[in-house]
């Protein structure tokens, strides 16, 4: 979304423009429905890429379906990118290739995202009203998702592989939801039990007597990868987690290059 | 614009939330069709901002249309909104208010505006490919609006009322632009002619042997103004030039208190 939202102004702005990437739209492709887009009030995530691409196109932009193997920027200023395919040459570069949700990895997930596990409480946690959510994960992003979690359901448990490492003023506003949230400590999600969609999860260690947790809800907050490998041999700062640093006006510390959207250092949580 | 997607999210959050607003939707509403907006190909600004208000309204947000004149912090923390009509208590504000663009304040302009008098190059500066364009103000802003309107137009005057303070980066790139770019200063617009559209202005200082200039857009960037003052008040750190001060999370330095949209200092031009 922040590549195609980038090449539609730089479209307007008459500057020479390149898209390139394996896929287009990340998340909000895969995304189903979507509820929270300023404008659109029932938005097929699928579909709404699909326009933004052809925005694109309509502003003057290319869309290439290729895949950067590497960047070398050259004493002139001038970048070269190279894919698979083909090498193209430009003034700038707008780094916009997102981070990948870390998942689990156990049976059944694949099958099941969406009809019950989920990798973002913003996006579809609301549907959870009432209902019993297992947040998994021991980061801060965790907890702070087991505390939106508990804003709409009625249960909610947090399970960390081994403790919880978040800040303590997001462990105290988790502590406040008081007995709605249960923290399951060393215990690991083995399996995910359901057909068209999620019923239960197996867990490493007994819980009150049984191996199992009926929810409805599983969310995974196992911190995500940016891939910015690229960036980084092209000598752009990253911070600890891999993200790009970037200012305010979305500038990197090498000129020329920019970045924009979930792959920066820069984005609400 | 910001207010609205604000009541989206908080609303999804099951924060009890109200959007107290004279108007909706600011220039968005009012600027007819748009074609930059990521997602919708042809956007019309004022139904985008009914859609935005019935997505807030379904998430669980409250829509007042008053103004507020008066906010108050409370030793408890909370704060109080005073508006024409009601007092409201509330633990956050988050002012998402906007800036007004300055006019020229001249005859016509009022009834030219979207028929070739404009405020924001990039919103409509793609109409005028090929067409000549005057941009009216001597500050940075106006000479960045003048290289964006280079890029389009066959012919751009910059007219600034005394000279012109700009980086002087922005400057170079200006002049790099050559003749396509004329700049008059000592030069005041004092007048717009045209019925449908707009065709000439009327100069206080002769061009070329004449008091008049024939373009076919004008684009008036001579500053905003930001409706700050009950946050100033409050003890909202500004800018110089009055925008709220906000960090990458939207907070200003008073706890409970943050700020979105163009109200902020932080935003791309």
């Amino acid at each position: 979304v922040s590549g195609l939202s980038s090449a539609i102004y730089a479209g307007r702005y008459n500057l020479k423009t390149l898209v390139i990437g394996k896929e287009f739209g990340g998340e909000t492709a895969k995304a189903g429905i979507i509820w929270n887009y300023p404008g659109i009030e029932k938005a097929d995530g699928y579909e709404m890429i699909k326009t933004m691409v052809s925005q694109a196109e309509s502003h003057g932009a290319e869309i290439k379906e290729e895949t950067v193997i590497n960047i070398e920027k050259k004493s002139d200023g001038i970048f070269t990118v190279m894919t698979a395919e083909k090498t193209y040459s430009c003034k700038a570069i707008v780094f916009a290739n997102g981070s990948e949700r870390r998942e689990l990895n156990i049976p059944n997930e694949e099958k099941l995202k969406g009809k019950g596990v989920h990798y973002c409480i913003t996006c579809d946690g609301p549907v959870y009203n009432g209902k019993i959510i297992a947040v998994v994960g021991g980061g801060d992003a965790s907890v702070k998702s087991a505390i939106l979690a508990s804003e709409y359901a009625s249960k909610v448990y947090l399970l960390a592989r081994n403790t919880i490492t978040a800040e303590p003023t997001n462990l105290e506003d988790l502590k406040k939801m008081g007995g709605k949230v249960e923290i399951l400590l060393q215990t690991e999600v083995k399996e995910l039990v359901g057909e068209s969609k999620l019923e239960k999860i197996i867990l490493s260690k007994e819980f009150n007597g049984r191996n199992e947790l009926k929810i409805d809800g599983l969310l995974v907050e196992i911190g995500a990868m940016p891939d910015t490998e690229i960036a980084g041999k092209l000598g752009v700062n990253l911070d600890k987690a891999k993200y790009i640093n970037v200012d305010n006006f979305m500038n990197t510390n090498i000129p020329g290059i920019f970045s924009a959207g979930d792959i920066t250092s820069f984005f609400g949580s």
